[in-house]
């Protein structure tokens, strides 16, 4: 097998012993007789697996006991509904900063359906280069609380601080970063994540939600969508996306087997280190995001010369560095380093975007 | 690798071909360097699975043109939501009939959301043991739909017949009959479908919708439930659930690869007839449902006495035959029979029936 760095925003890499993991058992998993993909998700097989999925998350992000973990379908975009849904009913608004198209995307679907939403605070004047400064007084003390997306996928940016808005919950898009490094999940009301990134294959999205918080759902909502029903049925309302899970706790016992959340950070960083170290150290290739709101997990250059960036894309592609083609709405190069991206694959990328400066000297 | 018969009702056996395909490939795929899992879902690889398993089906059910198919996420039980929101904007109000647990909770779904809904036929009071007779002088004529469950998972109950609903659109939740035998989708406004019990692992729902039915979302729905946003994104708004729908894809492969669903509906029929001819042999075991209402796909029975019923399921499981308990809620043994069960399968469940009842003669 000829296996490619691939540097896809999400879904993306899941590391080779998790694969081979799941290869192994995808037939039959243990003495069971049948495949995870058979078992009924009332049967004791898989509550064990879905009850680890839960404590081994719980360890790994140390998360408060008076935090739900919910796993459910949809990805981040349907919780773009489920936030104000679940939560406007505290006190009928809410606060949204947009940082880019995603938590663009959730502010709009908040006031397509109809709630008293509004934009706090933004940087789209500036092409979303830098993460916006939250500070309390910006926040609308009576907001049924203040949305985030932490890391902005399609620009590389990242919250390098966690906002205070005083009383009123944050909640957290962290679809792309989520267990990337440890976090302090008490500093948020609600957190969410696709599972595509960072966890698991495309299908399972997470949310983390103080328990508080559960008692704000619109009456009239669909129940799928009611984290209170959710959670009152361990993530079994109805059938939860049970393989998508398994292999979401096979992730989580990857990242215990090498030291958690600290080791999982310390890797991140020295591998994020070897592509902006090199950014940095040149001029060819220009990294448009602020330096204090660069994220580790997607990384955004460009040359300045669109064509030049298209030839980069199909180069590296056929050098085995697949998917470094920039998000269509803003072009140029995005290589998304998740957990799974060995740090050698960073390191070849640094090697071919030398050799393809030196190759393709700008006019 | 000691393999069971599992009769769980869902998510339930997979075609051991498809399984040991998927596991084959499940590192690597092809020439691509990566798993399936890990394939941006915006990658020619992966468009060409999505777009395969789309024709596969389209060929497998024979879908007019001018019905959209749709890869979701969420459940059936989230349709119950999504297809009041979008489809009852027609004329504000819709006609259920009852039939079971699942349809009664699609009724109560579309109720809690204040539409103006009607049940037009229950068979509550006889215990689900029957198909409620459904005929045009019932439906309301400005009804926006008719809503079914066309087979009830846990009563073991099926419509021998498509209910003419004159020009109301007929919505049928197929989840547990889908492609076990041909159907004349063009009768269908809309057919949906989970996927855990005849097309993939949980995780998907499949949507297939005629177009002049994607006119009548309420507006301030959730974005992620509306059927016209998928249709025209190629249900690819955001992620799908790409694994899973690569699975299907093998399960569409391995149905067409045997013949189609008339050889589907052939090796069914059999399979259930070893079943059924068994039950209406003998005095012992009980089968509740009334003859024109027998599902080739869940058949419930009982001993009439609850201990033995418990007996049963726990003796057969040591003998291989695993999940046979019923539901929580009606009790006795269900065997779920669905595409991928082996007739050797149901043979040795009749076996295993003689054998118990010769050696626990009731008092």
């Amino acid at each position: 097998m000829n296996r490619v760095y691939n540097f896809s925003a999400g879904p993306s890499m899941l590391p080779l012993e998790v694969l081979e993991k799941a290869a192994s058992e995808l037939v039959c998993y243990g003495d069971s007789g049948m495949s995870v993909m058979e078992m009924s998700h009332r049967s004791p097989d898989y509550e064990a697996i879905i009850n680890d999925a839960e404590a081994m998350l719980r360890k790994l992000m140390n998360i408060p006991d008076n935090y739900k973990v919910l796993f459910l379908q949809g990805g981040a975009s349907t919780q773009f509904a489920a936030v104000p849904l679940n939560l406007i009913g505290r006190t009928g608004k809410a606060d949204y900063v947009v940082s880019g198209q995603f938590s663009g995307k959730a502010f709009k679907e908040a006031q397509k359906m109809g709630y008293d939403v509004k934009c706090i605070a933004t940087t789209k004047e500036d092409n979303f280069d830098h993460i916006p400064t939250v500070t309390k007084d910006m926040v609308r003390p009576d907001a049924s609380y203040v949305h985030v997306c932490f890391n902005n996928t399609i620009y590389g940016t990242k919250y390098s601080y966690i906002p205070d808005t005083g009383d009123v919950p944050l909640v957290a898009d962290m679809s792309s970063c989520i267990i990337s490094e440890p976090v302090d999940v008490s500093k948020f009301g609600v957190i969410y994540a696709g599972a595509q990134k960072n966890m698991a294959p495309a299908g399972l999205t997470l949310v983390i939600v103080r328990e508080d918080l559960l008692d704000y759902a619109d009456p009239k909502m669909p129940t799928m969508l009611e984290w209170k029903t959710m959670a009152e049925n361990g993530s079994m309302y109805n059938t939860p996306p049970c393989y998508t899970i398994y292999m979401a706790k096979l992730v989580y016992e990857w990242i215990l087997s090498i030291g958690g959340l600290e080791e999982m950070q310390k890797r991140n960083v020295a591998k994020a280190a070897v592509l902006y170290n090199y950014l940095d150290s040149q001029s060819y290739y220009i990294a448009p995001v602020k330096a204090d709101s660069r994220s580790m997990m997607n990384v955004t250059f460009v040359t300045g010369d669109a064509d030049l960036d298209k030839k980069f894309a199909s180069e590296a592609a056929k050098a085995g560095l697949k998917n470094l083609k920039g998000h269509r709405s803003v072009g140029g190069m995005r290589a998304s380093i998740y957990n799974a991206m060995p740090k050698e694959g960073v390191e070849k990328l640094v090697e071919f975007m030398k050799a393809f400066a030196d190759a393709n000297p700008k006019a």
